[in-house]
Formats: structure tokens, sequence, C-alpha cells
């Protein structure tokens, strides 16, 4: 069994918890109340918008994104139907599908961005100094690896 | 127009966002898989958990969790459905709605406790030292202020 979590430990993870979970729901509704688009949407669209010809197998992007194969499949066939991103067989492999960035997703991710940028800012960014940004930076690196 | 973010800054976002979004997930797929609860399932146990006679006015435990008012009345409605919680008037006005936590409700959290506990442990208080914690609980603090 694993020990208690101290005061301090416990203090930190409450409010850690808390906190991001309504900074997550403040950026999705904020998201969605001015361009439609969900946070997934936007990171999909970000992740192949820095892609070479805007284009990723879907196991490459369901790795980018910490998706489950069926949640992957379902988020691009959702993009798919509202012509942000199209699905291409890889050109070097038969089997395989890529998602490919379509014009009117590059349009929709370059008009959410300034939108997008002044909430991060506002809800986020903005209020860290220089030193809280590099722990930020540290901490989330070390909790990313699995 | 808001300033582009620098570059540390548009790391410490992109890491942040990322591994945190990637966490929620990994707490909720592990504390479903081990016990049937729901991330927001869990908080609501906890916040009732800790309140005098385990009962709290919909509007404060809406105001704790940072939901909505429909969010609040949907995850109830399925908490009663499963027996976790029970709604009744509030006892100094006919008005209001209390949720509160049934027997059922503190056996699951007294059981999904210790094996969340060791998720909370793998997967982010052990990772950090004591220094980084700090950071974290201050600059979260910051942000939870909307």
């Amino acid at each position: 069994m694993a020990d208690p979590l101290s005061d301090e430990q416990q203090i930190a993870w409450r409010t850690f918890i808390e906190s991001s979970w309504a900074l997550h729901t403040h950026l999705e509704d904020e998201l969605r109340a001015q361009t439609g688009l969900s946070m997934n949407d936007y990171h999909v669209l970000v992740v192949l918008s820095e892609a070479p010809e805007h284009r990723l197998r879907m196991g490459e992007l369901a790795g980018r994104l910490v998706f489950s194969p069926s949640r992957i499949t379902y988020q691009i066939s959702s993009m798919v139907k509202r012509g942000l991103v199209r699905k291409q067989p890889c050109p070097d492999d038969g089997r395989g599908q890529e998602a490919v960035l379509t014009d009117e997703g590059m349009a929709a991710l370059e008009s959410a961005a300034p939108l997008h940028l002044i909430t991060v800012r506002d809800s986020f960014i903005d209020r860290l100094d220089p030193d809280e940004l590099a722990v930020i930076t540290r901490v989330f690196n070390k909790v990313r690896k699995v």
C-alpha cells in the first residue's frame, strides 16, 4: 500500500488537479464559443500545421496527442466531416493512413490562433514569472514520460 | 492583438498543456479500469466526504468543482442512479437542493482511494522534489483565480 501524501504533497496535488482541470474546461469553453473548435480539434490542427507537408500517419498523430487508436479514429472522422482534415493512404505503404490538413483546416487554425492566444496569456502565461515558467517546463517534462 | 509567446513561454505552455492533458487521461483511464468511477465521480465523492454531515448545496458543489449548473445536474443525476449520492431539499430553504453522500458512495470512495493514490504518486507526486511541489502549489493557486 502506498504511503499517504504529506500535508505539502496533498495541498500541491489538490491545488494542481482542481486548478488544471478548471483551466482545461475554461480553455475548451472559450475556444468553442469563439471558434466552434474543441481543444482536441485545435491540437490536431497545430500538430498537422507543423508537420512536413501538413500530413502525419494516424499512429504518429495519436502518439503526439497521447490518444488511443479508437480515440484518434473518432477525432479524425469528426474533423473529416467538417472539412478540416482529409484521410488518405500513406504514399510509401498502401496499408497505412495519413491525416492531411486541408486549406479549410489551415484557415480555421489561423483565425482561431490569435483568440486562443489571448485566453492562454490571460489564464496562464501572464500570471507566471520566468522562474515559475522554467519550473513548469521541467516538471511537466518529467510528468510526460509515462 | 496579444503579443506572440516568447520561445520560453511557448515551450512551457506546450509542455504543460500536452503533458497535463495526458496526465488527466491517464488518471481517468486507470481509475475507471480499477473502480468504474470517473475522475468527476471521484472528486464529487471526495468533496462530499469532507463536507459537514457529508452534504452540500448543489450550487456550492458546482463552485468547488468549477462546474456549470447543467454539468453538475447531469453529474449528480448519474451518481444518484448508481446509488453513490442522493438529492434532497435543503433543510433551511425549501427551494434549494443538496447532494448527500450515501453509505455506498462512502464505501466506493474508501475502496478507490488507495488505488488512486498509487497512480497519483507514480505519475506525479513522486517525480517532483519539495521545491518543485512548492512552486506547483504557488502557480496553480494563481491560475485558479479566474
